[in-house]
């Protein structure tokens, strides 16, 4: 049995399957409406995450499948001083897949060493969020039509930011990716990823603190939010918080086939003037959203696809 | 595409169509079974309210469809600064229709302008809910076989009875409506329904302060809570609660084919001893919303309906 | 119309009728998949409990059933000062048949005396959980074969344990079984049981402090939480918690074809060493939690049963 607690337990070829059977699904939705009936998705949310949530939600549903579950671990068993083993093996008997979210890294990998059925990570803590990295992977690969020779820019908070680190150590895995890296000092990428990921695999990138100066370059910018209490006084971030909004005057510098994505929720570091235009696709990319848990549920649980 | 904000969005012929719709859906609910087979409903609570939630989960559950959703503000997105506006863009892509409930006032308005999907006001603070009204109407033209010709008397908090005022608002289209509005004086209808409303659109209309006085000449008894905090003093309120409960004593004064509505919960303002009544409708009420709500949906979706 | 408040509320035929459905389901679940197509259950929970809750969620989607509810206090009516009366009467014109739990006893009780509809008793305060009942006497059937003719070990806190209680009132319905209760002085069964349920019927039954004196006689052991709050001091709590924690050393003494069940969730006293011991059967249970509540819905909803 499989289960997904990193973007890196898929191997390239078997992520490139799974994108095809995403972009499958987008084009032939009514094809897949009916793979899942009888099927059941457990969505166990130990902490709040309304998005994630109710993505996996309709994912399961837009296959024909029931879901059940908790949307924040006041209402689980957890406060009774269950583990997460004994809940995992119990939701077992009620459903045929889960997918759990937890403010402590790790509990989905323990979960996933007792379940009997399919576990995915849908986030835990800071460390990991991979359907989120799928969502990326797809949405880029449907705007560029590809993954490899690509120019990305990543904005905002990269030291803190779970999903900015996972996406680099997915997109390094292809050809010729070439990233540029853009915030302020304090919020520069950890050296792991710097040192293990990019410099030892050689990869091209590039460090930089104004959006501006960077934007020209791109085929894609992923944009991230800037916390105010991330910095380290109100002095550095009153200088500096501009740099990271994304306005139509910033746009205005960017190829006319570059794309923008935001993992969302966004707050203001992409100004809502900006939506409208074709370049946006981060609303673009909740929909991808939907149809990578598809696939990857169908995946997960092996259902045989209808040809 | 179509919202509902207001009861008022519906012109009289659309309203009358949308009736007679319910109506059917009442004699014929197996008709309608499959009707939305496939289609989602999000139910986006930002104030719980699980009367009206559960009521429109029954309605779409009843034609086949699913819903999903959260049922307060803490589980959602809200709570990391997401504008409803972004919100509705996201769960454009789960689902195929919105009921939005929200503390502020025209929060669902907002988010039905940018929405790509129908969103229905499920309330918004203190201002709509116009489901709430629709499901009176149908309840008053099915019990009486009509809305025009009839004499209503509304009891209780008529100034900050949100339902009482949208109700008013709605009738006042129908022929030979006479109002006869029950409260104690602090709690009288806000000058704007009695000046624009009743006033400029000649309809009769009383104000009466003991329910006694009125429950001979009604049609439709419309209850509503007093509640303590309302009053100006203690005195006040102990010398007049007992003018806005209704027993068995001043119900057999009305006339027996007089029908009481209430849009529930109910306190005490309804003596337990009025529920096997046969003119208690308040039940019934509740069954009525769910086909209003089924009407509404089948409606707004554009729904090929069954011959 | 039939409710369950109490596991006493079936006769013990009626109660070999259910087990008889429910292990027909575990045989043929694909049989039962869509005999409630159009039914709704409705969770009425008053306060969280996630295991029961999911449990019957999923019991009523594995027989083609829809859900809605409410998973706490907070997101209820109940807030508002709602009866459960009125509530129930409410959920009537939602849903087909409904599971409540509720912090208080007795209400479950209410809510059956006005519904339309079957109320199920998913747990009332320390008074009833009638399918924790059922659950166990399924479980016990399945794994030997009968009820009656066996020697079954109850360990842990027998003071304020419900389901204990409630499986021994159900159990002295059977022939020939016999009880070894295992607890601390302060935690031995209430004398209600031992003088009016035991004595009064002439049950052989054995009081005990410790389990590993016990264990070797036993068919099945039913283990139990035992709360540190409940010991009168400190000493005595640290003297004795050991001789209620079953591990793979006491589980030696037992025999090869004794079972070990739990209502879970466990917290430590069942060392995690004895999960992978084929006796283990705490899990088991939940899945059999699931066929018993799927024949509790079908016989409560008379659904007519495919042959």
């Amino acid at each position: 049995m499989r289960h997904l607690m990193s973007p890196l337990d898929l191997s390239v070829p078997e992520l490139e399957k799974l994108l095809d059977l995403a972009s499958d699904i987008e084009k032939n939705p009514k094809k897949y409406a009916h793979t899942c009936d009888d099927k059941r998705l457990a969505t166990l949310f130990y902490e709040p995450s309304t998005r994630t949530r109710l993505s996996f939600e309709a994912a399961m549903m837009n296959l024909g499948g029931k879901v059940l579950g908790f949307s924040s671990a006041d209402s689980s068993s957890a406060a009774k001083g269950e583990t997460v083993a004994d809940t995992i093996r119990v939701v077992s008997c009620y459903a045929d897949i889960c997918a759990m979210r937890h403010p402590k890294e790790g509990a989905p990998l323990v979960a996933s060493m007792v379940s009997n059925i399919p576990v995915i990570n849908a986030g835990d803590g800071g460390h990991q969020h991979p359907t989120q990295t799928l969502t990326d992977l797809l949405t880029i690969r449907s705007l560029k039509g590809r993954l490899d020779n690509i120019t990305i820019g990543l904005c905002g908070d990269l030291k803190f930011g779970r999903t900015v680190h996972s996406l680099i150590e997915a997109l390094v895995r292809y050809n010729n990716v070439k990233f540029v890296l853009i915030s302020p000092e304090e919020l520069r990428i950890p050296s792991y990823i710097r040192e293990d990921v990019l410099k030892k695999n050689n990869i091209e990138f590039l460090e930089v603190e104004r959006l501006e100066d960077a934007i020209p370059e791109l085929d894609i910018l992923y944009m991230t939010r800037v916390q105010k209490e991330r910095f380290f006084n109100e002095e550095d971030y009153v200088r500096m918080k501009d740099f990271y909004i994304l306005d139509k005057q910033k746009l205005s510098l960017a190829k006319d086939d570059m794309y923008i994505l935001h993992p969302l929720p966004r707050v203001n570091e992409i100004s809502v003037e900006v939506d409208s235009d074709p370049r946006a696709a981060y609303f673009k990319q909740a929909q991808y959203g939907v149809y990578v848990r598809m696939a990857l549920i169908l995946t997960l649980l092996e259902v045989e696809l209808p040809c």
